[in-house]
Formats: structure tokens, C-alpha cells, sequence
């Protein structure tokens, strides 16, 4: 019998019209529909897929063991996690060893932060796969924002928020353009690190942008117990005008 | 009469199938399809929705002045591209201001290195306007390449290689993961700068990801003399295996 194939597709930022008609075309596809969610929450891809599926398809959600802030050490948070993604991988090769494809739906793109690459990473050399690259967060965010994001021979940094104060300060010293992901409890900490480097007046922020519960909001207003973790700040580069 | 809306949409990276189902709808319902094209060139957005157009809809191309290598000085090529904008501005305006709502198609991403940018800086205060994000080069050669860009807190770097060799290299060094594109005749001088970094055993190539040209060749065997403007070297982070 032939083996299943796994399909990484980016499914894009929220928005239900903002995955592209090849994941469309390969969702519809799939007999298995896979999926990383948080215990007791709900998948955002899935969400954003939702209206897009077909009656009879299988879901297979693959519950975090851990969401949200890590429980402090002696926990072994990084062997947990692993093993986690071992487990997943399991389940996701017994479905393809079946004959069956698996679409591993992935919210923004499948290789841009995406517990996708776990998948990928222990299966892509035992089963045929395919990648379908997405729309990520940052190009939305921008779009939503209306500020454009780089010009001719900028530099965009792309920057996780749960980086070290000193280390987020190197990166964004001079910076051209920046996005700044995986907010939430760090938020304060960021926002103090672009003051110090005057950079608050060139920062835009936007939560979830293109969801339904998109929100955008100057930065100074921002109360940080509200940040949730899909949130983003962007520091568009500054606009060339041909002088 | 009410003014047209400016449409700034991305179409994605080449392969027609990767446009949202959004920039698909938006496309089709405007009567005006504007696109940046080189003098005798074929532009590769408008080649990318070819597949997708209507019979009626008008095409606006906006012909650059000056393609590929920039004549040499004394000749003022940034005044003339800002001339060049200004006019391309001007003629999208007449058709907003007589009611017609225009797309302008970008490859990619509208926001990301796209000369859209200019028409936006020009128009968007004057008449309603809208952006699509599209899936960007950097995300589609990753997925054709199959290789994961970044994990968990690495840092993404998105850099041009028309950058002079010194700051390249002090860009490049200890890098998590970086993309550089705008390769075409500075080729050499980037795989220079990879080389001394000792990062060439983590590069990747490819020209043109997901159209009928793609190309995918190892780093050592590329002739700087064939290198296109739109190949990419790809560096990825390094996998996290949970320990």
C-alpha cells in the first residue's frame, strides 16, 4: 500500500480569505487534518480554516502538554516538549503509514516559528512532503497597520520578545526595521527597551491582526496584563523619497 | 461621483496558485490592473495572475526609466526614479479620481521591498485604499527548499545583498538565520562574505521559488555571471531537537 503524504500548509494570519488557493485546494484533499492546540483552548489555524473544511474529514489535534507561562524549574520543560513532538510525530506517521495524507495546518506560514517544523523535522525523511508556504503575521500586521515595512536595501530584523533585555537592546540599536513577536508577558520589558533607544515614536503595535478580534492601539496606551501572546510591534523603515 | 479605491495586493511569490483568496477576490472585481514593469521586460506579477484575470479589465503598466545596472554618475538616478514615482502616482490618481477602482499587483508582498510602497506614500491619504499581504519570496524559497527558517526564539535577518561587503559581513556575523536577497550581480561578494563567516555549509540557493524557472543548485557550483536579481540565499536557523 502506499504511504500517506504530509502536507505543511500555511493557512495564514486569521483571516479565513487569506490562505492561498494551493492550501485551500490541498486541505480539501486531506482525509486527516492535523493540528497543534493548547490544552483547552481552541487551534487558531483550525479557526481559521473552519469555514473552509469538508464534511467527513478527521481531525487530529495535538495537545500541548505545557501552555502558556513554563511552571518553574526543576520541571524539564525542554525534555517535556521534546518528547511531546515525538509523540505527535507518532501519531502523524501512523496515519501516513495507514496510506492516509495528514494536512498539518499551520496558522501564518509552516516554517516561520511553527511547531510545524517538529513534524517536519522528524517525518520529512520517511515520508514524501510538501510544503505550501503562507501568508505570516508580520506582512499581515503591516498591511492592517498601512505602514509599509522596508525599503530598497533596508534590513528587517525579525525578533522574538522573550529575548533577554540586553540582548533585544544590541539587535534594535540603529535598527532599520524591526518586528517584534511573542509578546505578552514581555511586553513591558520591550517597550522599555524602544524607549531607551528612542524608538517609541516609530512603533506601531497590532494584536491578531486580521482576526475578528483584531486590535490596534497606540503604543503608549497598551496596558501589559492585556498583551496576549499574538501580538506584534513593528518599526517600519523609514520612507524613502527618492533624495 | 464617489472615487476609486486603491487595491495594493499581494499575488504572492510566482506560482499563480499561491495568491490569497482575498487578492484573488479583489483582483477580479477591479477594472484597472496597475503594475511596475522593466522596459521590454515582462512583469512577473502580472505573470503570476495571468491565469486569474477577466476579459475587460484594463492593464496600466508603469514602465520603470532605468532597468538593472544603474548608469553612472553624473546621471541623478535617484531623482529620476523619484520623478518616475511621482508620475506613476499621478496616472493611478486619474483613474481613483474618475471612479475606477485600481489593483496595483505586487509580487509577493505589497509592504515588503515593493515598489507599491511608492504609490502608497503618494496616494493613500488622498483616496481609500487597502493592502493584501502576500506570501513573500523569503517564506516560499524555504518551503521549496524544505528547509525550516527559524525556531522558537532565533532571530530572523531579511537583508539585501546590495549592501556594501563590510556591513554584510558585520550583519551576517553570529547569525541565527538570515535571507538575503536582491542577489543578481553581487552574488560573488555575498558568497565572499558567507565563506569568511565559515557560514556556507548552512546556505542554501535558489532562484525564482515556485515559478516554471525555479532553480535549486548547491552554493559551490553557482556561475556568479547567471545569477538572476531574484535568487535568494537562504541560511536557516539551527533545528531545536528538545535538548
Amino acid at each position: 500500500m502506499a504511504q500517506g503524504k504530509l502536507l505543511g500548509l500555511g493557512v495564514g494570519p486569521g483571516d479565513p480569505e487569506l490562505i492561498t488557493l494551493k492550501a485551500l485546494r490541498l486541505l480539501r484533499s486531506a482525509p486527516v487534518i492535523a493540528y497543534f492546540e493548547g490544552k483547552g483552548k481552541r487551534s487558531n489555524a483550525l479557526a481559521s480554516v473552519m469555514p473552509h473544511l469538508l464534511p467527513g474529514q478527521q481531525r487530529l489535534p495535538l495537545i500541548y502538554p505545557v501552555t502558556g507561562r513554563r511552571p518553574s524549574s526543576p520541571f524539564d520543560y525542554e525534555g517535556v516538549m521534546a518528547q511531546f513532538y515525538d509523540a505527535a510525530a507518532d501519531v502523524v506517521a501512523t496515519e501516513l503509514a495507514a496510506g492516509r495524507d495528514v494536512a498539518a495546518i499551520c496558522e501564518g506560514d509552516p516554517f516561520f516559528y511553527g511547531s510545524f517544523m517538529y513534524l517536519h523535522d522528524r517525518l520529512a525523511d520517511r515520508f514524501e512532503t510538501e510544503v505550501v508556504p503562507g501568508v505570516c503575521s508580520v506582512l499581515a500586521s503591516a498591511a492592517v497597520l498601512g505602514t509599509p515595512l522596508v525599503y530598497r536595501d533596508q534590513r528587517l530584523q525579525i525578533i522574538s520578545g522573550t529575548l533577554p533585555e540586553a540582548e533585544l537592546e544590541t539587535m534594535l540599536r540603529g535598527s532599520d526595521a524591526a518586528a517584534i513577536m511573542k509578546l505578552g508577558s514581555n511586553f513591558a520589558k520591550v517597550r522599555q527597551v524602544l524607549d531607551r533607544l528612542g524608538l517609541l515614536g516609530r512603533a506601531h503595535y497590532v494584536e491578531r491582526a486580521t482576526t475578528a478580534a483584531q486590535r490596534i492601539c497606540p503604543l503608549a496606551e497598551i496596558d501589559p496584563d492585556t498583551v496576549p501572546y499574538f501580538a506584534m510591534i513593528l518599526i517600519p523603515g523609514k520612507r524613502w523619497r527618492g533624495r
